[in-house]
């Protein structure tokens, strides 16, 4: 299909068939894991067994519960004020709810009532507990439950679910292609809107801004930093430090498009780029290159990891040359219902690849620059997103421009 | 000062003293608790206490620990990737730091070591346990951490937090009256700005755009949803349906300045509204002013709940009348570096208001409208922010008008 007319796809909902089938194999791992039931509370993992798409995660107040049972349909519990949502985007018929905030029981004996009735072959419960999990409830609450429980056993499963939803069907890759097609293209359109005077926190509205008129959902996490003959990290808020002339620029985004997001990156040299600049850069281009080469089935992360390392030690080796590769964990990771998911990109991830994994390709170099004051450490990352095919990978985001792009001065 | 003047001031920052004196508060309190050491992980509890402001909570793979002493500095435990932004936004010194990830030992024998350092005294660790809290690690990792410290106890010490958190400083009630300017102004356009014949997705990207412009700093939560002769529920994401003549429009949005929200909604016609439309906005416009009037030191939140909920039955008395009090659990709640802090103002919750609280009036009621296929459950509600003063509260948002504004049809 040629990319063009991908673009325009609006990507197919995800079917009510499909959600029964990530339950059906989720069900299928509960009994060789010998669970009876779980209890999800986490947004993604939530949205991914049931499409409850809520905006109100950020409310701390009023939780929500979901049952999942080991056999049957899952039991969503959650606020009365919640109940038109569910109905709305859940295909899941069995709603309970209650009035809340309720502080004497936010909904708490209506979930012990409902693991109670699932439990008894294995006696044991999954929840959210495992490694970059989040149990999104008070801990307080968890720790009751656990105790009503008891003797029955609560263990994790939050490994299991992100084992499973490692694997994106054609439609997930179709919502996360749709959104990192259309941040791509806004990136593409930025040299043309930015100009040499402006803010970082002009550039980042404007961008924002773009994004929105463009048809982006949802802009969850944007970061955007600049510094003279490049930038010291990729994890700052924009400030009112004026782009000029001899500055690099970062922009690095998640966006979402019903709850599936895309991650990339892009730098601009305001104005020309030095030669230190421009060889960072390219440096960093072809280690990219060399990652998106490398990612097929039967790979290892490590391995991705690995092409990558070798492409800028290749580049870096000649003596007196200031650039190292990056000593931030990894280079790369998953992408899905959540911006970073397992696996990670890094030297000692074993994780083997299989088509329908949706990774980011984001390797980085460290390197004493020559900012305005002398000489500074400075870092450059770049970021494309992809998705293991067949025989190879698919690109997702559009390959960011081999030399690095130019916002030129006013007039 | 006059309204117009505070609207062009950009708030002081948050001063080192003032961090230093909530630590300092904190620490009496620990005290008073019986408390050694805290160990934090929540944003805006992290914010509160150190000024750390990241972007990279998004990111579940790389979590940070702060741990706070019943005397000294805090230590601030981030991986290294975020020592920049450490460095540039807190004001804590000691800070440690470790490469992620590291599945092996995500930062976890780094915290541990920081903790025992200071457990003897008491032998009790405070951790965000209590309720509408988060726990922002994996909850395996805590109990980890907390198996490791036994004997020592691990208690609840986040509504401690929040009980200090309630009363704002000036600084703080700055920032919230900031976005809370910002956000009523671009409400105000929004007539002008908006047009029937568009869909609630189109209005909610140009409502985005106009804040963007505007200067708001983050969007982080914005829901607007509609229907023909009112909506149905406040919490949804828009749509492609289409703002015709007779429909209502409502948004609502949480937006923050350098981490400090607001929480404010307004509903617009389309087209002329109908009488029941105009009385029902009416109804919920005066028990909005009743809250407001009722907020000063020494009343409860109750008292605020029962103001509200005695305006609108004194309105809604008539036999026949289709209006009732709003059935979700409360109208209104605390605002800071949350969206929604304690306290609720709820019928039981009995917080004495004191002066520095700031407080979102949310009446809403419940009726049978006339949808464009028959009679059809709706709601209306209505938010505002105040805070508590000497002698009553003051406005932070600009009031919404006594009727509905209406979006026109072009031409």
């Amino acid at each position: 299909m040629p990319e063009e007319d991908r673009l325009e796809q609006v990507p197919a909902e995800i079917t009510v068939d499909e959600y029964q089938r990530r339950l059906e194999q989720v069900q299928r791992q509960m009994d060789g894991e010998r669970l009876d039931v779980l209890l999800i509370t986490s947004e993604d993992n939530y949205q991914y067994l049931t499409g409850f798409n809520s905006p109100t995660w950020q409310n701390l107040t009023r939780p929500r519960y979901c049952i999942v049972p080991n056999t049957g349909d899952p039991v969503l519990i959650v606020p009365s004020s919640q109940t038109v949502i569910a109905a709305r985007t859940s295909w899941v018929k069995d709603v309970r709810s209650w009035v809340s905030p309720c502080p004497a029981d936010d909904g708490l004996s209506l979930v012990v009532t409902a693991l109670k009735d699932y439990l008894g072959n294995f006696d044991r419960v999954g929840a959210e507990l495992g490694p970059e999990s989040r149990l999104t409830m008070p801990v307080g609450d968890f720790l009751e439950i656990k105790q009503a429980l008891e003797p029955s056993e609560t263990v994790d499963c939050d490994w299991m679910l992100r084992q499973i939803r490692m694997i994106k069907s054609s439609a997930e890759v179709a919502h996360i292609r749709h959104i990192a097609q259309l941040v791509s293209r806004a990136f593409e359109h930025l040299p043309c809107r930015l100009h040499a005077g402006q803010t970082e926190t002009e550039a980042c509205q404007q961008f924002q801004m773009d994004l929105l008129r463009m048809g982006a959902e949802k802009i969850v996490y944007l970061v955007g930093t600049s510094g003279f003959g490049g930038y010291q990290s990729i994890n700052l808020r924009p400030t009112e430090t004026i782009l000029e002339n001899g500055t690099v620029l970062i922009i690095d985004t998640g966006c979402s498009y019903k709850g599936y997001y895309c991650d990339l990156d892009r730098e601009f040299a305001i104005g020309k780029p030095t030669d230190q600049m421009r060889l960072a850069y390219e440096i960093v281009w072809s280690a990219t290159q060399a990652g998106i080469d490398a990612v097929r089935p039967g790979q290892r992360t490590s391995d991705i990891w690995r092409a990558q390392a070798a492409s800028v030690s290749s580049q870096t080796g000649n003596k007196g040359n200031p650039f190292e590769l990056t000593s931030t964990g990894r280079m790369g990771h998953g992408l899905g219902l959540r911006m970073c998911e397992p696996p990670s990109i890094s030297r000692d991830d074993e994780t083997v690849l299989e088509p329908g994994m949706v990774l980011t390709i984001e390797p980085g170099i460290t390197f004493m620059g020559v900012g305005r004051d002398g000489p500074e450490n400075k870092v450059l990352v770049h970021e494309e997103n992809v998705v293991v095919t067949a025989d190879g990978c698919d690109l997702l985001t559009r390959r960011a421009p081999p030399e690095m792009p130019v916002i030129e001065s006013i007039g």
